[in-house]
């Protein structure tokens, strides 16, 4: 984490006057080391606190910014809660990769990659987050809608060589979804007790039949 | 709807003398009349106000009954959410008549019976609401829990012959349940314009060899 008092042309400069009950502006991170700081404190917010409940200023006080800043590399908080689900989802970016080692065996690679995502407490709390804020919020569901629309099942699709491959790429994603709210959010028995391989195995073939049999 | 003002022992009677801001009390249904008109006041109450914001008292006031005959029949806000849910899912109670025509073709008959469910918006209003309460809150969670692996999983499972009965039903469940949030829900393209004939022919395969192959 960079930290450079100069960069912000605060007129204070670091020997001047503290106000009192704010950071000193000297203490604010600026740059892309802002910028990330803004979207991690984002995505905790909008975990912790739900859709409705996290505020631009919320934001800014957790990252230590001002609350211009967010709006300035963000604008909006709608705009704010797309760029943190594309941190969420970052990891999702990586299924090309999965999908570039060919046909063969790629409904285990998915679900052995789906099911990885969802068993790690650091990437699973933040879909979580975003799962249930865009299953109650109509503003969230529109950015994910946009998102997993445009983004994912898209790049998914292109990779495909089959008839209506974004519709089966969506059918993939609506299983691994399912799963993953019944066994990690509703926690219904048999699935949330189950081991990650006996769902792998179970899964593998369903998404290999969707995104290669025509 | 039966009226009878004599069944509750209202000592005013019904030329008694009327309190001023709250319904009469001889106008409260009383019985089996009560008792649904109580679950179908609370089944709206939860679906339009959601689980944390319904309470009681505003499911009685619902119901033109007082709170004490909703604590009669049902007990806690809990308990009430819990006998909402078992009327909302009524209708998944017929799945071991839908299973009980044999195993060829059953994928299919479950897929039709299932998205059937959804597309109808007088069944699809009460199943959202009780998702969007069991996937935000533990006390609805807890409920569904119970009664998704008590009841419906376990009755399905009792009528399929296959190892793991229980956790292939869920599975096929999970396979719904994820449909039903992007199509329905979150509204995600292409699948919630898709041709409902169109899923359940994509669909179908996945069930059939969930439930049927082992």
């Amino acid at each position: 984490m960079t930290d450079d008092p100069t960069g912000h042309g605060d007129p204070t400069g670091p020997t001047g006057p503290k106000r009192r009950g704010r950071p000193s502006r000297t203490a604010a991170p600026t740059g892309p080391d802002a910028r990330t700081r803004i979207l991690e404190a984002a995505r905790t917010e909008f975990a912790e606190r739900g859709y409705d409940k996290t505020s631009v200023r919320g934001i800014a006080k957790a990252a230590g910014v001002d609350s211009a800043l967010v709006h300035h590399y963000f604008g909006t908080k709608d705009e704010v809660f797309a760029a943190a689900i594309e941190l969420s989802f970052e990891p999702a970016l990586v299924i090309p990769a999965v999908l570039g080692d060919g046909t063969d065996g790629l409904g285990e690679r998915l679900a052995r990659y789906f099911i990885g995502v969802w068993e790690n407490p650091a990437s699973r709390a933040p879909l979580l987050a975003v799962m249930r804020s865009a299953l109650t919020h109509e503003a969230a569901a529109k950015v994910l809608r946009g998102f997993v629309l445009r983004r994912l099942l898209e790049r998914v699709a292109e990779a495909l060589d089959v008839p209506d491959a974004t519709f089966r790429a969506e059918l993939a994603a609506s299983h691994m979804l399912g799963i993953a709210m019944l066994r990690y959010v509703i926690r219904a028995e048999p699935l949330a007790s189950a081991d990650p391989e006996k769902i792998i195995e179970m899964v593998a073939p369903t998404l290999q039949r969707y995104l290669t049999e025509s």
